[in-house]
C-alpha cells in the first residue's frame, strides 16, 4: 500500500499502521500531518514515546502503571488500606478516580479471563493479589471488572479464589445508568435493575 | 483528562491526542497499547518518526515529498517530460501511480485554495509551477485536484493563470464511477456525466 512514497515516509506509514485502530489510510494521513508539521512537535512525540516506554513500570503492590514504585496511590498514606478495588486495566483506575468517590486502593489485573483469546488466570496479575491479601490488613475486595462475559467470568473466578481468605468480596452494582430511560433500557439491564432493587427506607 | 495517569503516560497521551482524528480516548488506548508492547516496537516507531521528519524534503522540481532531490519520479528518465499532472498532496500522487496508467510528471500544490480556511494561491506551490512551465518543454498540464468546491476553484484559478503560457490545460473527467449504478448516482454526478458524454465512435 505505501509504495510510491519516499522510503522514510513508507516506513513511518508502516509503523503507524501497526497501531490498534489505525488502518493504512489513517496512517498515511497521520504521516503526512507529522511531516508537514514542526520538527519540535515530532521530536516531542518521539521523546514522549521512548520516555513512557522506558520509565513506566508496574507498581509492585497494585500492578498499576507508574513512574515510581510504589505508585502514587499505594504510597498515599491518607487512603483506606483495608479496601482494594480490582480492575481490568489502568484506564479503569482513571475512571474510578474520576468519580472522586473512592478512597481505597486498587489492584490492576492487566486483562480479563478469556478462554477464546487464550487468556487464563495465569496471564493476569492474580498471584500477587493473593499474596497481598494474605499479608495486608485488607477487609474488603471490590470486584470492579466490566459487566461483560469476560468481566463476569473473571469476577466469579476471583470470588471463588478469595473466599477462603476470609475477606469480604463485593461486586459493583449493575442497573440502569444515571439519567437512563427505562423505555430504552435493554432487557438484561432492566432485569438486573429489578433483581437488584433496594428498599427505599434503607437506600 | 489524563489526570491520575503516571506523568510519563499522561505526557504520551497528551502528545498522541494532538494528532488529527485521535481523541483523548483513542490516545489513552494507543498509549496503553504502546506501553504494554515490546520496547523495540516503540523505539522503531520513535525512530521512524524522527527519521521521516529529518529526511523528508520537498522535491525542488515537483514539490512532492522525497528522501533525495530530485525525487524518484522527476529523476526517472523514462517518463514523459511534456506532461505534468497537478495534484493537491502527496497521497494523490500515490493514487495516480496506483492506476499504472500515467507516465508523466507531477506537481504537488500542498493544499487547495480555500478562502474559508485562509488559504490563498500564495500558500500553495504555484510559483514554482509557473517557473517550471516557462523553462521546461511541458506541452500539457492536467489539473487533477479533487472534484470539490476547493478543488474546482483551484483548478479554475490555475487554468486562468496557465493559459497565457501557451500550454494545453486539461481537467480530469467527472462522471459515473466504474461499476457505479445510475439509479443511485446523485444528481450532480449524473448531470456531469450527461454533459460530458462522448461519441461512441471516437471513444
Amino acid at each position: 500500500m505505501p509504495a510510491f512514497f519516499a522510503p522514510s515516509m513508507a516506513r513511518l506509514i508502516e509503523e503507524l499502521s501497526k497501531l490498534p485502530g489505525i488502518g493504512p489510510k489513517s496512517a498515511q494521513r497521520l504521516a503526512l500531518h507529522l511531516v508537514k508539521g514542526a520538527e519540535e512537535d515530532v521530536r516531542s512525540l518521539a521523546e514522549a514515546l521512548m520516555d513512557a516506554k522506558t520509565t513506566v513500570q508496574h507498581c509492585s503492590i497494585c500492578s498499576n502503571l507508574t513512574d515510581s514504585d510504589p505508585c502514587e496511590i499505594c504510597g498515599d498514606g491518607s487512603r483506606r488500606e483495608d479496601l482494594v478495588c480490582v480492575v481490568e486495566d489502568p484506564s479503569d483506575v482513571v475512571a474510578m478516580e474520576r468519580t472522586r468517590d473512592y478512597d481505597g486502593l486498587y489492584h490492576v489485573l492487566h486483562g480479563l479471563i478469556s478462554p477464546m483469546d487464550g487468556v487464563g488466570p495465569d496471564e493476569l496479575r492474580v498471584k500477587n493479589l493473593l499474596d497481598r491479601l494474605r499479608e495486608d490488613e485488607v477487609q474488603e475486595v471490590i470486584l470492579a471488572t466490566d459487566p461483560t462475559v469476560e468481566g463476569e467470568a473473571t469476577a466469579m473466578y476471583l470470588a471463588r479464589l478469595l473466599r477462603p481468605l476470609g475477606v469480604k468480596v463485593t461486586r459493583i452494582a449493575r442497573g440502569l445508568p444515571e439519567g437512563g430511560d427505562l423505555d430504552y433500557a435493554d432487557e438484561a439491564t432492566l432485569s438486573r435493575a429489578l433483581r437488584g432493587r433496594y428498599s427505599v427506607d434503607s437506600g
